[in-house]
């Protein structure tokens, strides 16, 4: 079912109130991070109630306890829950976004002040701003449906239930323990869920993203002599800590990025011929990524396979290395401990105990072979799962249906190499179906300086969230 | 011919007088590396000058130019050089030694205050102080000399020119100009050198040392992406710096210490019988170099390995990477550049050029075997050549017989990890062997919180140099 076209005319008509909401949110610099902006982060969350009750949703705002910030004790940001419809018959979405932002000072390189939304000079539509697009842009697309839907005295075709918090980049604390607390209460008979948080592959093509990836940390520990050493007075004569780590690290990971780790490579899911599909027909050209990273540096010239490289196969990178020389300059020192740090990125059906058996099996096995008297520690450090989502299920389905109505595109469908943990604590904890549907564009900067979401996306993205709200209802859940 | 009975009765008669003259010395801060010192260390070169001056020496103070400490261009400490007598029937030795010290804070962990010489209350005979062994000590042993003959009416064996520096715990900054500068004057007619700036090998056996290692220092430079990239949108589509970097490290050396490029082993002088004997008869127990490591991390078991892969045996040490994460915690960056730091020691025949031919070679074959799209640069960023001394020259057989002489037993013959860069300048551009004849031992600590000499090291110490002096007269140059 396509949505009312009066709802899609409102949209239009009132671009420019919706400018200004944003510019009113972007003005309140909700940083989660920072003690000295617990004030601006409450204020965010305060002035949500307000457009939400305004516009007749039942809110309520949760504490959620406590956290140390820069050393001090503090209420974390509440979770904001609103309700606007409660009809049996009707489908129940569940929506969240988050109203805090990134840290943004002008000095950082902004091209104008990060806390007020300035549209570009150059007419290009773009509106520069600290959390234009990460996430408030998002966030106030849904408070533009239901404003649009209440003054046009239209009711909803779904139930919707919101759920925003003030804590995503800050690690979300709590949130989940929130949501299972909630599971039988506020979360109840939801149907699916919508999550605005995430970004189109490039700058032209609207998405719809089914996966993401997880990611094992890990530290590989290596302990020789008890002290530093001059490498004039002890080198030939001891086993390097340096040495054994070095030979390790080498063993992980070829140039080309094959994962070394026996047992790592045979967990990948097998490929279907839909997902496939799917895969080649996301719009990408390898001057996308070209662009990106500054020069052809990349391991395939394929795209499929570098898309499939960045979404559905693992990865292991090295990041560094504790406890060595890393400054400029000569230091001749042999380090008596060392910690080698690499992260493998996990897709289905890679888990975060799976892997780190063979991890730790693997590099326990490969530091006996060479024969060092220095002790090895390998462990992970944190862990987080994969996640995919049914890209059949019928809420992408209503939503691929709302994508060709607004934009008159297909839908690219995308997974993001990185990794969003509330996605899978929502779809664990409640057992939903999560479509991510972004808003924003791929080249926006969220946690970037001139951080901007385009005009054109943002109103097309409030008609996206209305359009898909209308396709959901009337979908049929087979 | 042993020294002169008086001489050696009045060191012991005179022991409080030389420790006053150490306490002196130790008492003036000249720390060459701190601009808050600079007249310290100027202070304690006029000490030199009025001592010297004052026991009958032809003394000057030359300048040697300017360098900038801490931003502010100031004179690098005169060099002194001094001379007693220039009777052509005797040999002429030249003596080298230095007046400045390293840096030393009471709150660094010094059990009494740095620049006060402190003897140890228990009774060990230990005198704490900044610059007691590192090289006041040593210094100071050519002056009781001097005053003892003076004193007792004594001529001097052999003919005697001394050089000071102020500078060579900050880089020896123009002595290479000065000693070129001064070839055909000052240093002209000397016969050999003796050196006392290195130390036993272990707390009991006196020692002569006849050779250093030199090093070559390297980076290896991958260059890849222009930016630093997050590993979960790029990783597993680009070419990763770091696992460039690593690999090639992983190839340089052996967790056993093999150095894995080709043609530097081949380049290693074969060993003589003599060198062998030499190394045999040193006295050493894995426990010293156990005690000196914090455990059993050695690579070998055996004794004369051990020493030969310290003293005479090229070693690599991985010292670190720039440009990667070095932090403790977890971070998921792909650095974009990164440079890899390693380090040859050379000893015979093994030259900075040709090693650093063979690893710029080695590396950049490897590199290619890795099939990257990054970029490579692999240099040398500073090499000193090894040096070696004929052990059997008249100069070494001269301190053999000293040390038989005060302290009843035959020294080792040993040769430094490390590198002594003034005696390749004097070795090199006056063409002279230069005698390494330590006197103080290898727990004195130099460098280090509560340096110390013993007592029995520096009275005997001054009774070795002074009789060097006089088997040097007396021995044949064949």
């Amino acid at each position: 079912m396509a949505a009312n076209p009066q709802f899609l005319k409102y949209v239009d008509d009132h671009q420019d109130d919706y400018i200004k909401r944003l510019s009113d949110a972007v003005a309140i610099a909700s940083v989660s991070g920072n003690l000295s902006y617990v004030k601006d982060v409450e204020a965010m969350g305060e002035y949500l109630v307000q457009q939400l009750t305004a516009l007749g949703a039942t809110v309520e705002k949760r504490g959620i306890g406590k956290h140390t910030l820069e050393g001090k004790e503090v209420d974390l940001p509440p979770v904001i829950i609103g309700q606007v419809g409660n009809d049996p018959k009707k489908k129940t979405l569940l929506v969240y976004g988050h109203y805090d932002v990134q840290p943004a000072l002008k000095e950082d390189g902004w091209l104008y002040p990060p806390f007020e939304l300035t549209p570009d000079p150059k007419g290009s539509g773009k509106l520069y701003g600290r959390g234009s697009t990460d996430d408030k842009g998002p966030v106030l697309g849904w408070i533009n449906v239901l404003e649009a839907h209440k003054n046009l005295g239209i009711e909803l075709p779904v139930n919707l239930k919101m759920c925003f918090e003030g804590m995503e980049e800050n690690g979300s604390v709590n949130l989940d323990k929130f949501i299972e607390s909630e599971k039988d209460k506020f979360f109840s008979g939801v149907d699916c869920m919508c999550i605005s948080d995430n970004y189109w592959l490039d700058t032209k093509t609207p998405c719809l993203t089914y996966g993401l990836r997880g990611i094992n940390y890990y530290e590989i520990k290596i302990n020789g002599p008890d002290r530093d050493l001059h490498s004039g007075v002890f080198g030939g004569t001891v086993h390097e800590p340096m040495t054994d780590l070095i030979a390790l690290m080498s063993k992980l990971v070829t140039p080309t990025g094959e994962i070394l780790v026996p047992g790592v490579k045979e967990m990948i899911a097998p490929l279907t011929d839909d997902e496939k599909a799917k895969f080649e027909a996301i719009h990408f050209a390898m001057s996308d990524i070209h662009g990106a990273v500054g020069g052809d540096v990349t391991i395939s010239n394929d795209t499929v396979k570098t898309l499939m490289g960045r979404m559905r196969n693992p990865s292991l990178s090295l990041h560094g290395i504790e406890g060595a020389f890393s400054a400029p300059g000569s230091k001749t020192v042999i380090p008596c401990q060392v910690k080698g740090k690499f992260s493998i990125r996990l897709v289905p059906n890679l888990t975060v105990a799976g892997v780190t058996e063979h991890v730790v099996k693997y590099v326990k096995e490969e530091f006996a072979k060479l024969g060092s008297k220095n002790t090895l520690d390998v462990y992970l450090t944190h862990g987080g799962e994969p996640w995919i989502a049914d890209p059949n299920h019928y809420s992408y389905r209503a939503a691929h249906k709302a994508t060709e109505a607004v934009y008159g595109q297909t839908p690219d469908y995308t997974r993001e190499g990185g990794s969003i943990p509330v996605t899978l604590d929502f779809a664990n904890i409640l057992g939903l179906n999560v479509l991510l549907l972004p808003v924003g564009r791929g080249d926006d900067g969220a946690h970037s300086t001139n951080e901007k979401i385009d005009t054109s996306n943002y109103i097309n993205g409030t008609k996206l969230l209305g359009s898909y709200m209308y396709e959901l209802a009337a979908i049929s859940k087979d």
